[in-house]
């Protein structure tokens, strides 16, 4: 494991090699490595702390904002979150070698598709510190090596966190490169972490708009793009309105700044009146503001709604902030979603499993709901074990991204001296 | 379906519209436009003839080299051979829909994982024709909407496929746009289609590595690429030697123009002075030219044997020609390979079944043989039906690429009011 001024491409070197070893690790060497990692944290929790209070003091005397500081801080509690995370990764049954396919060519020579791991994945990402843990520790079950670049405001508690797990992984037996850090650094080393072609298989980006743009001008290496969410809540003219108010406020308020909470609510027109006034008064009360079209601003009552534009429709708030439509269709549901929407996570709430099928097959998402929040999108939730974001993308992987997304396959054939005639 | 001079963002635009509708179209339905296709593929055989002579003759004309004109020429047999091709797409199993998982969530939201398709695809390829038949059907049958590229070599020909298979979609009550043709255009318009983000889905280049290098300086559509093969036979010091010989001659001859022959032939030290003499006299009487290494050269008797170098072990011949080289051990074999190979098709002969496990999971390419000639890397053989192209990047799809690699995937979750605490 090393950290900071080393080449990049000397420490992506290094993680290559570790990876042609990891390939063929068994699932309890890597479960050992997880479960020594785990051990560590709790014994180190000081350490680490002490490491993080100096990262937290920087922050502050740099004038980090407030959400920033929050998710950059570490306590016991949350030292602790990560060697339970680092045990349900335990849990998790070991993608690789797994079959996927098996059949008889006919030929006679013996097919079988298996998954094995990508290589070398790097991820970067931003203040947060368990994401060193969680992203190691799903590489290294997935048997891939990881070359993590985190960010400088979290420099010294992502190196004792890095340090602990490559002590962990030497323990067990695994090579030195199966985890690497590089420690903060600016664009310019995201740029030639992004044109590591050869030795870097993919980097996962987790973190912000500014991150991704950055990344997609200078990438050779694949990407996958973990990205926002903008997403909507429908109201369809036969919902139970009670359910419906449940859902929407549900996804927009449980929490907002995350990228599958809603921004936009969509509400058919045929119960707009019934609707809407109760469901704004509630979304107004626990402290939303909220932009609507005219036919929504008719019907607001008391509740101070402004105007909504163009620009609304299109924007991820993340914040404690919603854009209100009257639409007349189920067709004109789908069509806004599908024109402004980012692919992420959508709803529909209705009492007919015909409108809930037209719905989740005109709706192109990763995860579409019917009379559920959106906010279920999660790895852990769909039970996944961690996930390193959420893919939006249509290839390789879309939705959460977990440890089968972190895998290739490969087709071993074997025969008794076929040729080919 | 349009041809030519109508700018590359209209006709992908028409494609994007026509692949909503597709993803909902049912298998019958899709199957019926592909057996009408294929009918009138047999009806119209003069007219595709015809177009394909004038074709030939420009090419003629225009001095293309013999190989080229073979690919691009048509005849009887090779119009039936598209009609029968579309029929085995037709008794596919249809991807869209699967269920890839099922599970109840905590909650109780019920989550399903199932195929979709990835919406708008583009195959960009050179000048064999049928290929424009191949592409179409394989995208319809996965309910993506194709939008292809032909080489201008062949734009007659392929406007008569392209409109026969577009006639064939409008029969079937399909959208226009489901197959779209840009026939010929040179780089600026293949930067112009790379560059259709948010209309175009994926990319996928059939052809040389000029093509291949060319998109991926422009790229901005994600691209699946179909790489070449710098594939090896690697001959164990337990190999039964009538069994390599066989695979090793057959790997390298039975069509050495493709991207799954042998470019480089590995023996094991052990075994050198027993294989070798009698297998490089059979390559050779066969008409291949060898080059080989020191120890291969002192074996070689009255076989002449060029001396090979470093950029022999780099080189993709796709010709007569083979580079032979001596190793003393498995994992020697394994570095050279994975060192010098593009990761498509690799070999070993072997009668120990520890051996062949751990060429298998040591050489990190798309498809691992175990004696077995690599010559049977195919979709048709594989029985995925036809083929777009062998994908040897680690994401998305590896290997073959039949109707499972062009599909998505979506989540649907159905609740019964579930919110999230």
């Amino acid at each position: 494991m090393a950290v900071a001024t080393e080449p990049i491409a000397e420490i992506c070197r290094r993680a290559r090699g570790a990876a042609l070893q990891l390939a063929g690790a068994s699932t309890e060497v890597k479960d050992d490595a997880l479960r020594r990692a785990a051990a560590l944290l709790r014994a180190r929790i000081d350490a680490i702390l002490d490491a993080n209070a100096g990262d937290v003091a920087a922050g502050l005397e740099a004038g980090l904002d407030p959400a920033l500081i929050d998710r950059l801080s570490l306590d016991r509690e949350r030292v602790e979150a990560m060697a339970v995370g680092l045990e349900a990764v335990i849990a998790l049954p070991d993608p690789v070698g797994e079959t996927i396919e098996r059949k008889t060519l006919e030929s006679g020579v013996e097919l079988e598709q298996v998954r094995v791991p990508i290589g070398v994945v790097a991820i970067v990402y931003e203040a947060r510190p368990n994401v060193t843990i969680d992203a190691a520790a799903l590489c290294l079950k997935s048997g891939n090596a990881a070359v993590l670049r985190g960010s400088s405001s979290a420099a010294a508690s992502n190196a004792v966190l890095a340090g602990i797990f490559a002590e962990a992984i030497a323990a067990a037996g695994l090579p030195a490169g199966s985890v690497e850090l590089i420690a903060g650094g600016g664009r310019a080393e995201l740029a030639e972490l992004a044109r590591q072609e050869g030795l870097v298989d993919l980097i996962i980006p987790r973190g912000g708009e500014g991150l991704k743009a950055a990344l997609r001008e200078v990438a050779e290496v694949p990407v996958l793009y973990a990205a926002g969410g903008n997403c909507h809540v429908y109201v369809h003219d036969d919902a139970n309105l009670e359910m419906a108010r449940r859902i929407a406020v549900n996804a927009k308020v449980q929490r907002p700044g995350v990228c599958n909470s809603a921004e936009t609510l969509l509400v058919h027109a045929g119960v707009a009146a019934e609707f809407l006034p109760a469901a704004l008064e509630e979304l107004s009360s626990a402290g939303v503001e909220i932009v609507g079209d005219e036919r929504v601003r008719e019907l607001a009552g008391g509740v101070g709604i402004g105007p909504a534009t163009e620009r609304d429709w299109e924007t991820e708030y993340h914040a404690m902030k919603i854009a209100v439509r009257v639409v007349d269709s189920l067709e004109e549901a789908i069509d806004h979603i599908n024109r402004y929407g980012t692919a992420h996570s959508e709803a529909i709430v209705t009492g007919s499993e015909e409108a809930g099928r037209a719905f989740t097959g005109g709706v192109d998402a990763a995860c579409v709901y019917v009379n559920a929040s959106i906010r279920f999108t999660d790895g852990f939730v769909f039970g996944m074990g961690a996930e390193i974001g959420n893919s939006t993308q249509k290839l390789h992987a879309r939705g959460p991204i977990g440890l089968r997304e972190l895998t290739s396959t490969k087709y071993i054939l074997v025969g008794t001296g076929q040729i080919r005639e």
